[in-house]
């Protein structure tokens, strides 16, 4: 029997068979996707939830306008980081009360690497690989420089961190997912190696707190952070979250030590006293407008089972690898080939990379480029479609085809890229 | 010629006089202050300027949701931490681009601090004073504690702060207006002692910004950090500011070092490379919901002279001080009496000041409690009248002559005081 050629005319087909078959087509009506784009880049920043203007508009009109300062103990928004963390520990397979909601991913690194060497007090090298995201490189550069005697920040090739772990290793700092390829680093096999050396680990879960399965607690992570408005779809700039494992909580002593990770925060005493837990990974006042955003839009994923998410995920991704190779020959595939390798997006190496994603753009398909030559897709399992994939592909191709990313005009580079 | 008695009826006749010849009494109607609220509590939370809405929906509905990452471009949201620092610059007399808006106060101070320190390499101590606020003093014993290596902070009694001012002073470490008492440092005189002593000058405004005249040029203030959600009216948990002098602006190494202060943020590089001047504060991905929520509020200070804002404030202060002093005996001013050695708040010590605040709030008196004994009232010029704090008055005396504070539910403590 002679195998069917791969037109995009039979990925059209098998896109509307799966989304007949998706459990979770039901949710993209939870979303606000602007007509006429096909929005690849949830993995930048999530899709607004339409959930989230009547609560901003609840907290600012109500909450605030009305209550004033009343609203600290009305609305209780002093226990919002811990609220809104308790919707992400169960995304991420952590224990109840472990995450708080606070600052930037950038300053919870921070805070989780500099609590992590002083529970390892020996030793002075925190392990990272040069794939990571700059900003967490940049963080560890800046605590070591901070820190002085002999702290130093080792960032090995991706590929070369698990054998660099060893007796001179403080702390494993990785990002799980590669932000430019895709690639997922194993945790559970890198923390266990990194346990057996004598060193702690500290996850980034910036690409994968929303995207699939993600289980701190049986990877035995020591620490973990996380964002706030890529696949958990908290809007630009949402605050981010910091996971500490139970075994450590009550043990950390926080470098970034404030009022709302005090005690007795309203007791106004001089001398800083932890509170229980990760409650002392909070510093100064949590900011109410992005919490709250983030707390309605993770109402998306309520009764959704992670599973659910890694298949839909794995399929999407799958699907738009397929009709990529099959209508883009000049597409080299940066991204492993097996969805438990990787988060959910897909990365291609593409000449002119920039232009085609700027031609793409103009044309309604969103992704976005990272120098030098990777045009990136990221799939949100909540809102997008296998059509929508499918369609996406469709106008890359004749994007490629027919060179539409040959003019001028998409070779200005935009100041944020 | 007899005095006439200093009666209530007095007070009321005084304040409508003052209120007619108010230049700032036409921005009341820029802010939604709910009816039947007297709120004299603007100094932990401003109340809500009514173009926030507006502005806070256009982001997210339109910027967010239809714009979706392109709004990092489209909408400059790149650069709002120095937009809305600009316009902070004005009133705290800070220099043009040398105030970005990021982060909490706490953590801010946590990036001065550890600057300052870098910069005057051969000392050990930050000097500060123990009515500080209580998260100033606990980020810098987390600083201290990070450093280690002889580093220490002394906290002396707030008069005795200027003659501790030495040569082992490294950083000198203030706020500007103590939270309690309404005192206010003299910033230049003490800068002045400080850079004397081969020390350098961090400063809280705090409870400055907005509500008198800054002058941190004309002070020489090495370094500032304040608040967006007291008189900046920036709402709950508003990002917060930081002002790095010009001469250092440069020179600073940033310890919370993060891709938003690097010299090329999206060059994706591996190593930090920090930004031109204040931007290096920078540190994650702004938080652009509440980054807008505090550029909109501050527009009701456009146009504005400064010393409009101080006068008002005084006025309004005496008036309280003098009504209060006329009709409620039992109570004992805790504030300088001189506007100019304070801020724009009145303190007074009262017994069962607690539940004298919970029978005022009650009331629609809405000010607050700092233990042991303080009741506290701030007063923002921008959006209350001489009318309204007499009013106030009128309502605290008969709560203390008739105790309608001794009631059980009045000494029930809430979560947040």
């Amino acid at each position: 029997m002679a195998t069917a050629p791969a037109t995009i005319e039979s990925f059209r087909a098998r896109a509307a068979e799966l989304d007949a078959a998706d459990p979770l087509a039901g949710r993209r009506a939870l979303f606000h996707v602007p007509a006429g784009r096909l929005y690849l880049d949830g993995n930048s920043l999530g899709a607004l939830p339409r959930s989230v203007m009547a609560r901003v508009r609840e907290v600012i009109e109500h909450e605030w306008g009305n209550d004033l300062i009343t609203g600290w103990n009305t609305h209780d928004w002093i226990d919002l980081p811990a609220r809104v963390g308790s919707k992400i520990e169960r995304l991420v397979g952590a224990e109840p009360g472990t995450i708080v909601v606070a600052d930037s991913t950038s300053i919870n690194l921070f805070k989780a690497l500099s609590a992590a060497l002083r529970l390892v007090p020996s030793r002075r090298v925190i392990l990272s690989d040069n794939g990571n995201f700059p900003t967490d490189l940049y963080v560890a550069q800046g605590l070591v420089r901070l820190l002085g005697g002999g702290y130093t920040l080792k960032a090995m090739a991706p590929d070369d961190v698990e054998d660099a772990i060893g007796d001179d290793t403080a702390v494993l700092c990785l990002t799980e997912v590669d932000y430019r390829s895709g690639r997922r680093h194993d945790m559970k096999q890198l923390t266990a190696k990194a346990h057996a050396a004598g060193a702690l680990a500290v996850w980034d879960l910036a690409h994968s707190a929303g995207a699939f399965v993600v289980d701190v607690a049986d990877g035995r992570a020591d620490f973990a952070i996380g964002c706030g408005y890529k696949y958990l779809n908290g809007g630009p700039g949402a605050p981010a979250f910091i996971y500490v494992a139970p075994r450590f909580a009550d043990q950390v002593e926080p470098a970034l030590s404030g009022w709302m990770g005090h005690a007795a925060p309203f007791a106004f005493t001089t001398d800083y006293r932890p509170a229980q837990g990760v409650t002392r990974m909070r510093v100064g006042t949590p900011p109410i407008l992005g919490m709250a955003a983030l707390d309605a839009a993770l109402d998306a994923f309520e009764g959704i089972d992670m599973r659910q998410v890694a298949a839909k995920s794995a399929s999407l991704t799958e699907l738009f690898v397929a009709a990529v190779e099959a209508t883009c020959p000049d597409l080299r595939l940066t991204t492993p080939r097996e969805p438990g390798r990787r988060g959910s997006q897909i990365s291609f190496k593409a000449e002119n990379g920039y232009a085609v994603m700027q031609a793409l753009i103009d044309r309604g398909v969103i992704g976005d480029f990272r120098a030098p030559d990777i045009i990136r897709f990221g799939f949100t399992p909540l809102y997008l479609s296998h059509t929508e994939v499918v369609a996406a592909v469709d106008v890359l191709a004749k994007v490629l085809a027919e060179r539409l990313w040959d003019e001028p005009k998409y070779h200005v580079r935009a100041k944020v890229t």
